[in-house]
């Protein structure tokens, strides 16, 4: 039980997309094209994080394993998931985040194809 | 029944607005300017979809009607609508999709009028 | 009695801001710095909205009226509205919508102080 | 009891960031790189805020105390949180905001770190 944990245990990210250019082909990584997911886990038990990606023309692919520490946000990046599978760029995907224990997420991209880069963000469906 | 599908049936799209101009007379087609509904079905039966336009001076129109398949996203743009009729450019709608099953809606914009582009997103409102 | 109106009848933004400034000293309209209430009545009824303005360091101001005809949008610029007295620019202010009938808002600024725009968008807050 | 008052009385930003750059190195403060936690309050009593920031690798930090007054709207700047601790820049956070009365709070950034700036705005979490 996580007492005291505030937020939805499944999630929902309509919108994917990782563009595969940045303005700078060297950026350093802040400046990269990425797309996030923010999770806070504000309870006292680590969130186990099981993550489906949802394409257009195929099968869903996962699920991919994060872990949040009890009281810890993490900040991830679709950009830096690799294990069942890289996540393609310049693709339209779909997200379903399911947790252990109550989390609250939020869906970030920063598009840096032209310079400069552009930001979006949005709480994500909470189911 | 879909056992399984994540969301709602009805989602609402107050804004919308295609700006008829990309700052490239001929963009590729990931940067013209263009109003996206990133739909996704989690569910194992097709959503059949259905989308109205309201517009501020006259009678609404649609149905448009899209499927989107099982375990699937369809990233949808509006400006790829047209029957029964196109999507105005440079005008104001706004949209309720309406669908057989539970699905989740993200609405986006690209706005690329003035090189760089602009992003926009955001949750729709799930009735 | 609104039968098939969607939505609710109280909406809040929290954000509110209007830039002073665009970047042309004379742009056309669509390019102006605004900040939109994108409202949408899919209702058979008009929608007779009042918008309060709140404010950091003085009472609310308002009502604002205006109607939203049934089956109608109304992209409602902040910088339009002027009885009882302006929208001061460069003013944090945050807004309650109410309305006869339910509606769904949602809320937009363009930006366009320094070029290029910068566009910002989120379903707002239904009670 | 805060008769009338809209909201909720708990909200989570899962999102959080600022960037330590801004392109002008003395901007003016309307563009300096900034996180914002709009809070409106549109009851009768005051509302008591006390914000509690989480990180990715260590234990939370808070509270932050403030208070908006009735009827009012406060667009708190996380820059401008010092007490007990500045929030460290370049660095990825979260924050739950609890209020001693319903308020509504709504999530915006402005990125200045390359001419021009990016914008991005939510409705946060509402527990």
């Amino acid at each position: 039980m996580s007492n005291g944990a505030l937020g939805r245990r499944v999630w929902v990210i309509a919108e994917g997309y990782i563009p595969a250019a940045s303005y700078d082909p060297h950026p350093n990584r802040a400046m990269v094209s990425h797309e996030v997911a923010c999770i806070l886990n504000t309870g006292d038990q680590p969130a186990e994080v099981a993550i489906t990606l949802y394409f257009a023309d195929r099968e869903p692919v996962g699920p991919y394993r994060v872990t949040v520490g009890p009281r810890r946000t993490l900040h991830l990046r679709f950009n830096d998931l690799h294990d069942p599978e890289p996540v393609p760029r310049d693709t339209d995907y779909a997200s379903v985040i399911r947790s252990s224990v109550p989390i609250v997420v939020q869906h970030t991209r920063l598009d840096s194809r032209p310079p400069p880069h552009a930001l979006l963000s949005t709480i994500a469906w909470a189911e």
